[in-house]
Order: structure tokens, then sequence, then C-alpha cells
């Protein structure tokens, strides 16, 4: 029998809104997302999640209080938790998050870009 | 300042032996570790550890007994905890693995090919 696998390209062609992550697999209680990026995000922390940005294709800086990263495909950066930081898009990437499960995309933030309950894809 | 991100090409190139993966980065108690693979490793389970695949570059078959997924790159499959798995390179993969601190790349068995406390680079 043939296992279904994913396929991070489809994934991501099946994806069209900016800064909307949704979900693409499960393990130990953390969460696989993908996002499309564009652009500036907010300055936002996750109060108790380390999160991982791993570049999938575009560029993408991370910006910390303490400095920033620049990132382009097959690089990763991990945020520690509680840390502020920004993700700006320069000016598009396409990104696979890292994170502990019920993670929120704006942390401990609530306004038009939360996305409450990603979907599942 | 520069904040020192992960390029995972850099971690590839200082890596030689097949089946002995490296931690290349820690969050939320799981460890990312890369590996290059070479052939077939032997079967083997993680009692209570999911353990992700995700493959860079070259071609791998995750066997399964209830079936097989073959993984190419950008692609991963997760192979759930306490699942009796056989990774096969077809000939040679470079892979991405996410699984929680501490697990042993022989799953429960300890033999010449258990690497016990893999390097950070």
């Amino acid at each position: 029998m043939a296992l279904d696998k994913v396929i991070l390209r489809e994934k991501l062609d099946r994806m069209d809104r900016a800064w909307t992550p949704k979900i693409v697999g499960e393990l130990n209680g953390q969460q696989v997302k993908l996002a499309k990026l564009e652009g500036e995000f907010l300055w936002h922390q996750h109060e108790d999640e380390d999160e991982l940005f791993l570049v999938i294709s575009g560029k993408l800086r991370l910006e910390l209080r303490e400095g920033s990263v620049i990132l382009e495909p097959g690089e990763f950066y991990i945020v520690p938790k509680a840390t502020e930081h920004r993700p700006v898009a320069l000016p598009e990437a396409e990104v696979m998050l890292l994170e502990p499960a019920g993670t929120v995309n704006t942390g401990e933030l609530r306004n038009e870009r939360t996305v409450e309950d990603p979907e599942h894809i």
C-alpha cells in the first residue's frame, strides 16, 4: 500500500492568502504549518512556544529586538519563546513553521491578522 | 546584530558518515537533526516518539509493515510512534529529521548502528 506523504509544493500551490498558516502535519504535540508571507507582519511574541521558520522559497527577514537574520531557501531560525519578533518577507516568502499545537500566529495579540483555528490541508 | 541561522546545505557539507545523525536545532523539547543515508537501514520502532522525515536531496523509501512511501526533495512523512519502519535510501538521501530530544536512531534496538549521543553541529 502506498502511504500518504506531504508534498510541500503541492500544499503551497493550494494556498493563496498571505499570513494565513495551514496545518500540514502533527507530531509529538507539535504542528507543521505552511504559510505564504508578503511584506511586514507585526511585532509579537509567543509566551511559551519556540517557533521554527524554514524558508522554502523567497526571502524572509526575522527581526528580533536584539538583531535580525535574513533567511533564504533551505535556511532556518528558531525564535525562542517569550521573544518579540517580526517576520518581514522581502517581498514574498513561503515558509514551513514548526511550533506547538495551538500556537496562534499573532502570539499574545488578537487582531484582524489573527488566525484562531488554522485549517488542515 | 546578525543572528545565527542554520543553513542546511552548509551543515550537510560538514557531514560524511551515513546513518550518523547530527543535531542542528532544538525547540519545545524536540530536536532537528540532519542525516545522510545510504542504502538500507534496519527495521526498528520508537515506542513513544513520532518521527518526521523531510527529504533534502536524493530519494528515500520509508517502509512500514502496512505499506511504503517514496520521498523526494521537499516531501515529508511522519512515522507514528510505536510503528515499525525501515528507511531505505535509493541509493542515497539527505534528510532533515524532527523528533523528541533523546530519540535514538535505532529505536528500541542497540547495535553497531546505534548513535547514543548525536553531536551538535
